[in-house]
């Protein structure tokens, strides 16, 4: 007897080995010629999807599978599934709750650090023989004399301020909601934006795009940017005409419009980290990944309450 | 009639610009075309000494200066000074105290993250291109997942703890004196290397050579070593062969065994991170340290208690 059904979109899924084989028959669509014939063919098998969360998964894909019960997001992200569209068809939809939120917020206080502690700077200095010839750089800023402002405070927002708070620079976040927290809510992205001289970006993935060339002109001059949420949720050419005309001092991205970017994208652009959508990629953090995505697959299937799921 | 003599080492002194200028006539030494003989000259004048800490001030210069009262160290270090040599004929000897130590445990924090989450690595792999051509790379360890060793409990040693707390390894630390903190002391240096993933080193410049090649052995090939105390501290021969070896994963150094450290010394040595000793240079930490050394010198000299005075 076959085994049931399980769609995987992105090859990186197949990370999740033994985890998912063991329990269904894997449909590879990056490894069919013809994608919308496999689904034609072998669409009514599939019970359930395994997705990064940022592969459009709708009523185009959705309505082909008619035994579908269960999209699980093997992460934090769900920007790319239509969950209204999934729910009216009573399919469950779930995401990596908080598997790796910590992880992301040390990557972002990486890059913040990078920026505000001119590390590529400072190693560029030595390794040119800067230091010898000219003696000591300018001095940076102190971490303690920055204003950090966070957009998205959920779990990951959350975490980014945590470990700032060491660090004795001033916090403020905006998001749509007030929340409990101990750091004042700013009226906007705007407002934020021109309080802040270092804005972390991370919201949802699905907000839209919140860091508007006005956002990034206000972080200005004198400010860094740090995106760990979503690549679509900023003006990625703006952030790069304002590097490059040094209307921003910098910035920390380790998402991008497109993904992977391309290389020659950021060649000429000065003062920019780059990493490869990393943030939530720990040996530690994939491990409870892969097993809170394949223990969402079996509940979703053999009945039982799902952790984690998407309700809106 | 002139005005006291102030002895200048080392040319990074003169960014104290003003705050010395209107009370002091500037001995630079290293202007003197014959140094001995500017001493013999005028030495007599010199009531005062600034210092990075660094040089060397010891019976040989300060038996060449009977008028001198105070030798104040524009940092927390003051290896280079010979403490008691100095109190013996009298002399104040003061430093810092606390003025930078939280710029100086960022930059930690900083080379620990740099390290930790493969920032340049990530940042290579994006630029050639790899991202476009192999996929996502190989995961990195959790924050969550280190043990940080703490080599040296002072100030510094204490706000790198502080920092660590929100990223949530466990922490230890070792000291030649018990002290009163939440994370464990374990027995020696060796001891705190074979429990550490990451070693950062912060303490005393004079404590001789602390981290010894079997201390980086210790530590071992997925281990970082920090240094943000002095190059003396550690064995430098040692933890190149480590890193030209492997048996090191990586290490973040703001400090040298020369400085500034030629950059030769550095080219073929993989997973390294350089910083010209900029750890405590902030502008904010700067302005402080300016304002405080003038501080002791105008009350050394006008009498009255003075702020982090050595006494041994």
């Amino acid at each position: 007897m076959a085994k049931p059904g399980l769609l995987l979109i992105y090859p990186y899924m197949e990370y999740m080995g033994g985890l998912i084989t063991d329990r269904f028959d894997l449909l590879k669509l990056w490894e069919e010629s013809d994608p919308d014939g496999a689904i034609a063919e072998r669409g009514a098998g599939v019970v359930a999807i395994l997705t990064t969360g940022n592969e459009p998964i709708g009523p185009s894909l959705i309505d082909r599978l008619p035994n579908l019960k269960v999209i699980v997001a093997v992460g934090a992200g769900y920007g790319g599934i239509d969950v209204p569209a999934a729910r009216k068809r009573g399919i469950i939809v779930t995401n990596a709750g908080d598997t790796h939120s910590g992880d992301v917020a040390d990557h972002a206080i990486g890059l913040i650090l990078g920026l505000v502690q001119k590390l590529w700077f400072n190693d560029t200095y030595v390794r040119s023989g800067e230091w010898v010839e000219k003696g000591y750089p300018e001095h940076r800023r102190s971490m303690s004399a920055e204003r950090f402002g966070i957009l998205g405070l959920g779990r990951i927002g959350r975490a980014i301020g945590d470990r700032l708070v060491p660090f004795k620079g001033e916090i403020a976040w905006w998001g749509p909601n007030p929340k409990d927290a101990p750091w004042p809510r700013l009226s906007s992205p705007l407002e934020l934006a021109k309080w802040s001289t270092v804005l972390i970006v991370a919201g949802r993935g699905d907000a839209g795009q919140v860091v508007t060339k006005e956002v990034v002109d206000a972080v200005g001059g004198d400010g860094y940017i740090v995106n760990v949420a979503r690549g679509a949720v900023i003006d990625e050419e703006a952030i790069i005409a304002a590097l490059c005309e040094g209307r921003l001092a910098g910035a920390g991205l380790d998402v991008f419009a497109t993904e992977p970017t391309p290389p020659q994208r950021w060649a000429d652009v000065p003062n920019v980290i780059l990493s490869p959508h990393m943030a939530g990629q720990t040996i530690e953090a994939i491990a409870r990944l892969h097993e809170a995505a394949a223990t969402h697959l079996k509940t979703a299937l053999d009945g039982g309450a799902v952790l984690n799921e998407i309700l809106a």
